[in-house]
């Protein structure tokens, strides 16, 4: 076909005819495609310019983009133009009210920095998609949200896209819900959705999909990248279940679109109707092919993880129409024009939105300022006034997670943006806010979310609420199913996600549900894990620590440890030195150094300080107990500081109901658990692991003993050099 | 109804007329009833039960054994006595052909209890029954398969048994399709499973089932109680799907009975259709009513996790006809001649096949030897032999997922047992045993396992086809990816199944995928857990070790860690000195102790070495190189041995490209990880993260020249206490 006679888009030009004449194979694409050559010409430059990325970074995953690249141009692109007419700014990437797209299938990202650059993000410049897996780009080799403008979240472990999306979704319909007023719309904002075979494969999404299809949610349009393709090979080798009806069975709607490399038109059809439905989330299977284009790779899963090769690159821009065999890089002029109007368009709808915005403040000013508070994470006034102080020989003991309860409680009348639940053990976790509605389908202004027995999705969930804006997620379960939810719970801490994590039952004093539900290595497993803070508080004061720092901390999610039994109040604790991490709860007698010093969390402080007064008593050693409700802020203070209340060279014995793995760097002897649990009444399970005051004052005197035989050479642990090796930025 | 008129069961008189009459309330559920009442006294007695076991140990879940004890009794019971005609041993708990039976409520684990009490299991005495929760006991607050014959697996974590069970499903249908004969056969076992709806929220059983679909599991069958309560409330505040049309959308059998309460007929039915599917797993969905019988909590969640109180508990007894509101732990004498029988029946066909095996053996009499030291878990001739040996000027360096490949394949031929592969990275992984068939629908006797994108099953299914017996299961992943299947990997390590996980891409040395795939916390949460071996090797030799202890080490799950990466071979590795866990690799010159000890794993350990050559010939510093290949290894050898490896009291620099967070047990200074990875070619990052050998000699002379300045004062990491609380038995 002559260019002369090529189809041409209503509202935009095409650019003069090119140097080059097309091949057979373009001239039968294009005889084929049934929409405009300019949307053709769009796509297949979508197709090459990935292919290229992966090409010169020579890493990465061309077959999906390829595949996808239809899709991608209907998510990019007008209504007028045939697409979804998603909202969304290059210029204000913030915008709140922006149609959220997540691309799920995180391994295709080279689409996605694609359409960025196409739609003018300046993070990826033409330049960055040259540096695409480089150290220190951009365009990094799954998207990261904390790295590049115009990226929602981290995605790349499947299933965490659409679950965050999940996420998205309940954040905008509560927002619009609390927010939304009779005369102003202000968040009205739909999520997209881009997600592969894989990401349904996982559970974590059948978890989120379940959900999502229980709230109702509406606005949650899912675009299945159905291309029969995996990994190892063709989906029936492990994946011939009926992904269609599954999702109707969550209660999704639910369309199937034929094919989308000829033409745009059921596409634009299906999410048009998913568009109308504000119901139910919505689910459209698209049928495409992995690799589109590729004449040796396509529909094969070896064009899934690896470039295609040089010279299939150049076979893959002969066969596709518009696309120039030596060319590297190249956005023809009538494609860069067209992405930039669609680009103009969706970010004309935010210049409105400020507009009806500003008119929103002046009528609403309460609503407004609490919304820009809410958006900018600033800490309300007087957020921790109302915190619980525990006055020692008045109030009462109790449980941690009591504690806790209150301390969620003290907070949330302060911060709207908390907003959360637990995986189906409310109770259990006490982390019902008092009064607060559920929210439901047919209550979207509710604040506690029901998760279900859900906990990867819930986290995924919560990181998704965050991803939203002017959330402040939070969800519970008992520490051991931390270890269900780690995959989600890791992307909080590698996105800088402030998720508040309530974990109760922290230890074997959780009793007769027995070692299935004891965690023994999950505090330790936790406090490795990069940015993110691990709470274990002894008390009601030292539990206020964990809720103000877990606040503060906007980008840095926290884990709140929590336990079943009660514990007994310490004397000398305070919030403040709480906040330091760790601190002296009981001073040695006498003026000079200890002889000894305990080192413990949670509910095994208090059985420290009474191991303490044995000591002085029973043996005069003179002891010290340090409580440490967060390692990872006492390793933040200064040497100083730390020294003054781990000296180092004053034998230290560390007392914690769970793994001893991570203690050696702070004590030269341990108190810990080798082995799992058992089932049984919590304080002789206490008493038979060794954490009874009893063994601990006995372990204390041998350590004593032992260093004295040694002629009181005790190895400084303090006295070490510590190396920090990389302090960069992410990116 | 007076006594005399109720209906009898055919094969089983009633016990005489007992002296108390019939409560109203009884009288009027006995004539509501469909069965014998026999029958009805049966499960009755089985509600009762479990209820005074959670009354004594004032601890547990009453609801879920009263709502589903007439699904207990359908599978304790014969075919002619109305039952599923379930095949198992309390003589012989252990027998192979039994049907499995796996409680995936695990809460629920009072109903197991009874049951193999009423069976006569030797475990569940009544003496245990009243001892339920307790410490040391055999019936402790979730089902244990290492503490109780009669339970194959650990349950409680929801979701784990039922995704076990399609483990179990797949070894039968393998077993079967490898050793039975034109004219025998041995292996014919099904699995059944009770669960509830909290395992069916769960992500990992859609995975496990969604695969059990593909797979055609025939002999897999469910029973699901729908009893429309979870602990929060009712199952409307969060799980509305459509349960039976999401099973038919895997590909499941799925029938509805509608209830069970009032008499066991649709059951039977429905188990027997279940039975003739052999080409399809079956999901029955049951309408049961948890905590059925109590007047003031049946069908509430208030029955679920706490004891029903005493006088409800006696309420309870007044309202089920055949109780006795005086009695306590109380089985009616025809009550236990029933199960008897039932477990006679059940036990006489483990006789039949016994002779029929002792028949098998004389007539294939090689298969019969086979399976005896498969299920025995005997190593089998000349296991090792064929482990590769490195030797090193000669043979060529490569990954160490590479060594892997060669190891796994070096060991396949003699471990028939070994079965297993990956979640969708075969290749990535390289864990395909050459020349291995796929274990399919239409292919059973195949070894390698598709798992699909599905880690959190994979890691279940393993567990299962361990508890099985007779399999030495592998699986793989990236080993960032374990966080996704962490839930399970502990299922392994706490029922001391020894699955073996291959997980290669192990540290940031993944490269351009970026830090949602580079593990940086994974190792330390792997090594925090107990009864876990996790090993690193650092060349071939080193792998060799990893695999001849992984298959050693039958009751302790191992995972190993591979590079993507090459690594440099090392001169003096051997097989033998890495299998004590750790060892000098190499010795510094001289003869008297070293300067500085460098201690590395895996792809860090040559780079120690280049850094120890260019300390030696810069500096003259005397360093020592230690590859530590498995911790947990290391720490089990002797003082002496370990001390002479790590001497505690020279320079120690620790260098693993992962968190530093366990390593100041052995190490002074570290180099590791403190933060998550970034995007780009692996060479880079090692530069970048400061794991390059110029930068491990620098910090090697800090260390050394930090003592020095200290008069050569170096703390003595060896001269600690050390402490083990508790050592004794697991139950």
């Amino acid at each position: 076909m002559p260019y002369s006679t090529a189809k041409k888009m209503s509202n935009v030009d095409s650019e003069p005819p090119t140097k080059r004449a097309h091949t057979d194979f373009q001239s039968a694409q294009l005889a084929a495609y049934k929409g405009s050559d300019l949307e053709l010409k769009c796509i297949n430059t979508i197709r090459v310019l990935a292919a290229d990325m992966v090409q010169k970074a020579n890493s990465g995953h061309p077959g999906a983009p390829m595949g996808c690249a239809p899709m991608a141009h209907a998510l990019w692109s007008s209504v007028a133009a045939g697409g979804a007419g998603r909202v969304h700014s290059a210029k204000s990437p913030g915008w709140w009210n922006r149609d959220r797209f997540v691309l799920s299938n995180g391994h295709a990202c080279a689409l996605q920095y694609v359409m960025l650059h196409l739609s003018g993000y300046e993070d990826c410049s033409m330049e960055q998609l040259k540096q695409f897996r480089q150290v220190g780009s951009r365009t990094p080799g799954h998207p990261e949200n904390f790295c590049t403008k115009g990226v929602e979240v981290c995605t790349g472990p499947l299933g965490q896209g659409i679950s965050n999306a999940v996420g998205m979704a309940i954040a905008a319909k509560h927002l619009g819900a609390t927010y939304n007023t009779p005369d102003f719309n202000i968040i009205t904002n739909k999520t997209y959705v881009i997600c592969g075979d894989g990401c349904l494969q996982e559970g974590i999404s059948g978890e989120a999909s379940s959900l999502a299809g229980h709230l109702g949610l509406g606005g949650l349009i899912v675009l299945y990248d159905d291309n029969n393709i995996t990994i190892d090979g063709n989906t029936d080798l492990a994946f011939t279940e009926d992904v269609a009806k599954r999702y109707e069975a969550y209660g999704w709607h639910v369309q199937t679109v034929g094919d989308v490399a000829n033409g745009l038109g059921d596409l634009q059809k299906a999410i048009e109707e998913a568009k109308k439905v504000t119901d139910k989330p919505s689910l459209i299977k698209v049928r495409t092919a992995i690799g589109y284009g590729s004449p040796n790779k396509q529909g094969s899963e070896s064009s899934h993880g690896a470039p295609l090769g040089d010279s299939e690159v150049a076979a893959v821009k002969d066969r596709l129409y518009g696309c120039d065999p030596n060319e590297k890089f190249y956005v023809p002029e009538d494609v860069a024009a067209f992405y930039k109007e669609q680009a103009d368009e969706a970010d004309a709808a935010r210049v409105a939105w400020e507009a009806e915005f500003a008119k929103y403040k002046e009528a609403h000013p309460d609503k407004a300022a609490e919304l820009e508070r809410r958006f900018n994470h600033e800490m309300p006034e007087g957020a921790f006034y109302d915190l619980p102080k525990f006055v020692f020989g008045k109030d009462k003991a109790n449980a941690t997670r009591k504690f806790s309860e209150a301390c969620l409680n003290a907070v949330a009348p302060k911060f709207p943006e908390l907003m959360g639940g637990s995986a189906d053990l409310t109770g259990s976790n006490c982390c019902q806010i008092k009064g607060a509605k559920d929210f439901q389908k047919h209550s979207p202004e509710g604040i506690m979310v029901r998760f279900g027995v859900r906990e990867h999705a819930m986290a995924a969930i919560c990181n998704g609420m965050f991803a939203y804006g002017a959330f402040r997620p939070f969800c519970a379960t008992f520490l051991q199913f931390a270890g269900y939810a780690l995959g989600a719970m890791r992307c909080s801490a590698l996105s800088k996600f402030g998720v508040i994590y309530i974990m109760t039952h922290d230890s074997i004093g959780l009793g007769e549900d027995g070692p299935t539900h004891q965690p023994v290595e999950m505090l330790e497993s936790l406090r490795a894990m990069p940015n993110m803070n691990v709470f274990r508080a002894a008390d009601a004061n030292e539990m206020a620590a964990a809720y103000e720092m877990a606040l503060k901390n906007v980008h840095t999610p926290s884990v709140i440890c929590c336990t079943r039994g009660t514990v007994s109040p310490l004397e000398n604790s305070t919030k403040e030195k709480a906040m330091r991490g760790g601190y002296t709860v009981v001073e040695a007698e006498g003026d000079s150094a200890p002889d000894l010093v305990l080192v413990a969390t949670g509910s095994e402080v208090w059985r420290c300080v009474d191991a303490a007064k044995a000591l002085q008593s029973e043996h005069s050693i003179r002891t010290r107990v340090v409580s440490m409700p967060c390692q990872e802020i006492f390793l933040e203070q200064d040497d100083e500081y730390r020294n003054s209340v781990l000296p180092g060279n004053v034998p230290t014995l560390s007392v914690e109901a769970s793994s001893e793995h991570g203690w050696h760097r702070f004590s030269h002897a341990q108190i810990g658990l080798t082995r799992f649990g058992m089932s049984g009444p919590l304080e002789e399970l206490f008493v038979k692991f060794g954490f009874g005051a009893e063994n601990v004052a006995a372990k204390g005197k041998e350590v004593v003993d032992f260093y004295k035989q040694r002629g009181g050479n005790v190895p400084n642990l303090n006295d070490r050099p510590h190396f920090v090796n990389f302090t960069g930025p992410d990116h």
